[in-house]
């Protein structure tokens, strides 16, 4: 594998990586038919963030960040940075230092497939990560990896300018040729689901309200009133 | 196995669930002689929520809520829905939607060996839900499971009406015919142990308050003056 | 080995306790040339707490927290209690009574390599404590142990007296007699940190401030200008 | 609960359990509705061993092996052992003592939500065992918990005397009422499955032979013949 | 995304999936700067196997195995079959059935991110399998995913046509494009480790043999004579 | 920490060291006194493989085998290595050169607290391994660590000179201090043993054996006839 950063990436539209980003996790991954979710053992280092940009990707080495140091360059206000990882690692690649850097270039969050430190300031600067792990242990910058190349994170394949959402809930991927699409599906999703909030708000059962009596009746489902009944 | 749904369960009497809801997880799980404790990689998706309910019990396929909707019909004021599923499973089978609904039917809670999302608005709605993980993992509707049948849920076999009380330290279930008898003891734990807390506060030493010397000096506990004595 | 309790131990100099508690753990660890930092499946069961003092050590048996009870005798104002376990465990050996006696006999934390229970209670009195798990699961008092040995906890090899550290990110354990060399290396990286981050904070980039681009172009980092050209 | 030893259990029909035995675990748990199986976690200690036997159950404290010596006795000829946990626990809680006793007393096998050791000899003795860790650990012998009661073990509630079938693919287990229907519909399922193993050996496609294509094209799925026009 | 299966795949050259295959996960994924391996979860159901071939991929939901059956249809003689997952999954999603299959068109092997059973008939016919699990749990045909599009399996993203090497270490995939590369550097690697092992075992050291010394003495390497020079 | 290799240290007796390894790790662990069991995740890379020997130890970091070569050197016959790291690892350190290397020096086997490779070659050579995965994952040598200083090893504080056992349940240590009292009573503890293994064989119930009855009904254990009864 090339040991590369390339420098120009074909990013989403920035007006619709906002759309995307106004609806969510839950919803944007069900509007592109529940694919591109990375793993729930990623979770949000502070509860209640949100962001939402398109990748800058970086391939790092376990226990090792310089590549994120190189990838810092590459970025651009609206951007969120992903990083895979060649094996499993939870050291703390990322802390206080490299965020403010980010801070700096308006970068919006980081997604890492491994550990994460200095949470305190971090939150304190209301920067938004989610890593694999929250741990102090210090990193090397001894091996080169990749900036701005496919890289898997938490399960999913990255592709530089892809759009990433991510809030309490996970960190979903979205291809950009797909994005337009997506969020027009999300969007009328998302209309649905106010509606039916209201009616089952009210007490309507789901039951009903999605038309679930026949088909489950279909499948073999059998009612009865008592335990010594089944 | 019936995939079949049960209308009619026993449910253990309401001023005793609340009686057992007040005492919390600890003492409840201590006076039942330490059973029923499930297992701990079951989490609260935000701190501070406590709940105690009478369960309704749903057997789910994993990747497949189905079957909660179907048991929304069945939960009455003041019960707690436990969501058991066949086979490890981490996706978001649980949210804001059928929160709504279990709300406006006056369900207290729910504990389900799966994953859950939707984490801030359930924030918001105060609906607490023990999971083993957070995932916005959409879920399919296709295939059947059972609704107040006998379920496993975190390592706790849980019958439905058993006597459920969850908080921050984690979830115990405690079967309908012996919570009188378990309310009682852990009323008088918890009475005792106001005692210890106050003595222990003013500097008693609980190996003095429990009489361990003896029994410590007889399974042979020596004590040395330093370091080099051992 | 030998069940034993020891009485006197030599304990780091409190002034150099105070100096890498303010400093943190991942400053501290850094300047300890990246070794002392516990797994980091040990997490707070609090977020915010902070705390550092030489350590009292116990090693305890799976599922039975009757050393921990020896141990509050031999602890003093400023301690931290570390617990170490002969086997993986996510029992809650230690709760809100023990940290009352601890709290009367002025100890600062507790870091236990196995379950806590009574999260509320313990939050209440700013007692901070990090595990490996949160659990009910009540303990018994049946096999002893040994207290002020050295003990392996998360990974670290503790010796009675040793400084531990510890903060959102993680447990650092500094032996005594390297503690004051230590610290002066961490108030250093400390001290330029600060200036660093102002560099950051203004654009200045790492790969300058840093000096990495000739290290990285020698170890044959590429950078070209499209994907196609990879 | 209490901790008490059922003396009289009934058993599944010695001939239902031989019947079931040799269709093995996949086809036993398919016929039962895709239930019944425990978590993929526990796996044989030596490879190829096989076993069927209606239960006898253990409800064991962790660490602590006291409950298997007292459901020796309780053992007769072509029974499992079954063990489950209070707690998570990997110590190795069963070895050769306990395989000779169980061995002179005709049990086939065992399965234990917990470690196991002396894998050696056991293997030699050819006394098959599940297991969900091998450790040498001890343990000891000094909490109570229950025989012949309902137990969980690896996520399956297992009622004296219910049908436990073992093999290199797993454990599944069948409720003795329900042994009679699972035998029949696994022999008919397994006579089918021979059928299907041949056409499918002389190049029948399962697509053709399930008649999945019309399925397929409803659902949605498109052909195309080249990655470009995907 | 789109459930769709792509019918013609470039394939990797077969003399060149020939030459990797002998080389072995190893020195192949060491020859392509040590990228490219799977997570080492993946482990092979019986020990000894080896293969190579042209990767094939499906991307299934979990518990769900129908892209399998529709991804036969897609391979040739000397393929190997790839299949990702949308979550995680360790159901038996592979068995006897689609091995007899998958036999009767020439594939070589199978690489699954989830769950495989009938271990032992596997076993038998020398069909090499590498899983996440071994499951007897069955899996149903409901949801589409994808044939011969990019999947993410075991953290490697496999283009179809990619290399797929697979042994007791492991499992490594290599770019098409890169494979005469790798290939040639590879068996470079192979051949200069023959003559290092002959040296080696006639007592030389790494130390001397790699030229150590001098890097190991610059990096900062004390030799002290006793414990106590520490 | 230095970055040291320490030359000479004092090695438990030849045969001390041999007395223990024929006695196994479960006698010998539980001679003394249930303590020195590394955690169960080690395991040993192939079935059968036992080994006995003091240790010589490294300090790794993670991804990066640069110790273990610096180690080979400070190696004699009958040596035992160990390998602890930084950080929890799962590469692949060790392979087929370095055992090779390690068998020309004498040194009976390797406990690794990281990934393995090369498993079958090393198979074919019987070099006992026991790691904690099996990864070809290749590594750097780019970082500074120590050997022969105390390292914690899957959960154990390895001394150099320490003994090390190990077979197919797992590894335990033992102080070079505490050898001679651990291997006398090991040798007691396995003759006796033998007599309750005749015993039991012949239907003697552990119950009466070990005097369990009476300590039972005082512990509170009732028998009951019939399910119905609990």
């Amino acid at each position: 594998m090339k040991t590369v950063v390339v420098r120009n990436i074909k990013r989403a539209d920035a007006a619709l990586v906002k759309r995307l980003g106004v609806l969510g996790t839950a919803t944007v991954h069900e509007a592109y038919g529940r694919f591109g979710l990375m793993k729930p053992y990623l979770r949000p280092i502070w509860a209640g963030g949100e962001a939402a940009g398109p990748a800058v990707t970086v391939l790092a080495q376990p226990g090792d960040n310089w590549m994120i140091h190189v990838a810092v360059e590459q970025c651009k206000p609206g951007y969120m940075l992903v990083v895979g990882c060649t094996a499993d690692n939870t050291d703390g690649m990322f802390g206080e230092l490299l965020a403010t850097s980010l801070k700096a270039r308006g970068v919006v969050g980081l997604i890492i497939d491994a550990g994460c430190r200095d949470i305190k300031p971090l939150h304190e600067m209301r920067f938004p990560v989610w890593s694999k792990a929250v741990s102090a242990k210090g990193t090397v910058k001894a091996t080169l990896g990749a900036v701005n190349v496919p890289v898997v994170c938490a399960g999913i394949n990255v592709t530089p300018g892809d759009v990433v959402v991510a809030d309490d809930d996970g960190v979903v991927v979205i291809p950009a040729k797909d994005a337009a699409d997506v969020a027009a599906k999300a969007e009328k999703r998302f209309a649905d689901e106010d509606g039916k909030r209201k009616k089952l708000a009210e007490g309507a059962l789901g039951l009903d309200m999605y038309n679930m009596r026949e088909p489950l009746a279909k499948a073999g489902l059998v009612y009865v009133d008592n335990p010594e009944d089944v």
